[in-house]
């Protein structure tokens, strides 16, 4: 496929490519020369792009820019490769600081692509939490990172997939940490974003909102825990008195069946697992996550750096494929609006 | 329906039908009816059994003993209602303490009827865990009350459904309590008992079991808790040097989906609402529980009292019939060892 020409006319999207070692680069690669109706500035060592494209047997050819303003208008894809970032050692498959360290500058220099309306939406490759660690970064995800980017306190997680929303009250912390973490304030905090985001981003005029259970059976009248009662009800009461649609606490196991049934729009999870483990379920191949309350558009594939494939040409770029998909719609309704 | 005649030659099922003002009478007798390729004895209150057949208009007529003893052998359905039990208060969809306490007689006397050799399973309906506490009993589920009943410490949960096979490790208490209860000794000794279970009831000569990581990601390499690390790591490791096919600490939210292609034969989970989540999100009307570790066969539906809809007729006793099923599949391979 040929990834040069016939770029101007077309929307345009940056992909920052990810961990460097992960199969990041491999779907990014796979998705701008698969989505042939938008532009793409791919964020990435272009040398990281070639050995991954080399590797999975794809024919990439794109020119390689060091600033987006550079990007040749009339170019379908291109590379923004920064000179001063530090070269991540090409390791497939391992974890590495540098790959760490690389793979967050190319996630900031993609928001301020869009931030200063240069493409229309961020798409991230994903990144290694373990590796930004080891590069003395201290970004548990995107999701965080990308708040800090866009000065936005508290960004939300959703994931979209198989039938299902499911947005995020507490994220990348400790299962331990959870309870101590939640608050009434919190998760009323979290569902006015997510009740915004449905109307703005999706066009849903009167989102329904499910607010899940913490404990199992939603502590079964209090028999397990008391955070249900005490601290979800309420939450739920007060966004009631503010005119959002709000139901709960929901009965955990029971909720994404009734989602998938039709009785909501999304479901608010207490925790990362609750709401990952039925969408990965369900939606593994074509799970998109994206983030609520940014003024930037971006999404992401629902899956990791999967460094056990990494560089063998066998990721699938359903995933990512969708996460595009997602942000040119959710892009072109922001524009609409 | 006629249920009555010809129960003889049938393999002989105990249904305990659960709480009064919940769904379960109903179930069972659905249930029952439907199914005519072996005999019933429910153990329940007669009236209630009425009550319930009456308002979701269901023709029931069968005999009615004090004593398992009595049972005629040739009713395909008979109930079986012991004098010293305390009367329901027949408040159809209400948590009543003597509905509670009237649940519990039943599971136990179903429990002793198969344990006496009376019949070949005991298919639970359920119980409600706020009513039981109101009667001023502290059984957080069957499970436990089962496991006291036939002197077993340590019996363990599993779900059957929608291509997953799903064991906790801990199961009816807070969220909040989950680490703290859990210890490699406890995963190792749960993971036995699935072990033994799938090879002697579901007739897996090696099961490849997947041992799930407690937090998101598994903790994503020491980011988010140490459990998995230390705790989850050493059991498997342990396991696998007893010669079980074991593998983890898994992603728990990829886990379910590398299941359902046939990666594992069962899940060890690390809480209730992560196997139950995947499950119910994927059958949440064919999904069955059943109790590993126990010298009787027990199954049961796996939904709750569903008191909302008590008595309207409208309860789906797909569930429970898939439980019945098991049941009999379970008594069958056990009866060939």
């Amino acid at each position: 496929m040929d990834a040069r020409g016939g770029g101007a006319s077309l929307k345009t999207l940056v992909l920052s490519t990810g961990d460097p070692a992960g199969i990041g680069p491999e779907v990014s690669l796979k998705t701008a020369l698969a989505v042939e109706d938008c532009r793409f500035l791919l964020v990435g060592h272009k040398r990281v792009l070639d050995r991954h494209a080399e590797k999975c047997g794809l024919s990439f050819e794109a020119p390689r820019v060091a600033r987006p303003e550079e990007a040749p208008p009339d170019a379908r894809v291109c590379v923004i490769e920064e000179t001063r970032w530090p070269a991540p050692a090409a390791m497939m498959g391992q974890v590495v600081s540098s790959c760490g360290a690389a793979s967050v500058e190319y996630a900031r220099l993609g928001a301020r692509i869009v931030q200063d309306g240069r493409a229309e939406a961020l798409v991230t490759a994903p990144i290694s939490k373990e590796a930004v660690a080891l590069a003395g970064l201290s970004y548990p995800g995107h999701t965080e990172l990308l708040g800090e980017r866009c000065g936005v306190r508290k960004p939300v997680m959703m994931l979209v997939g198989g039938g299902l929303r499911v947005a995020m009250v507490t994220a990348h912390v400790s299962l331990r940490e959870v309870p101590d973490l939640l608050s009434t304030e919190r998760i009323m905090g979290v569902a006015r974003v997510v009740c915004k985001g449905l109307k703005a981003d999706f066009g849903i005029t009167q989102p329904r909102l499910g607010i899940l259970g913490l404990n199992p059976h939603a502590s079964d009248g209090g028999r397990f825990g008391e955070e249900d009662k005490k601290l979800i009800a309420p939450a739920v009461t007060t966004l009631q008195s503010e005119g959002v649609k709000a139901s709960g606490p929901l009965v955990p196991d029971v909720a994404f069946w009734r989602m998938r049934k039709g009785e909501f729009d999304v479901l608010v999870c207490m925790y990362h697992d609750q709401g990952s483990v039925a969408l990965k379920t369900v939606a593994f191949d074509s799970g998109v996550n994206v983030t609520l309350g940014l003024p930037i558009v971006r999404t992401s594939p629902d899956h990791g750096t999967a460094f056990d494939i990494a560089g063998k040409g066998e990721a699938d770029p359903s995933s990512m494929m969708a996460a595009v998909a997602l942000a040119l719609e959710i892009a072109e309704r922001r524009r609409g609006a």
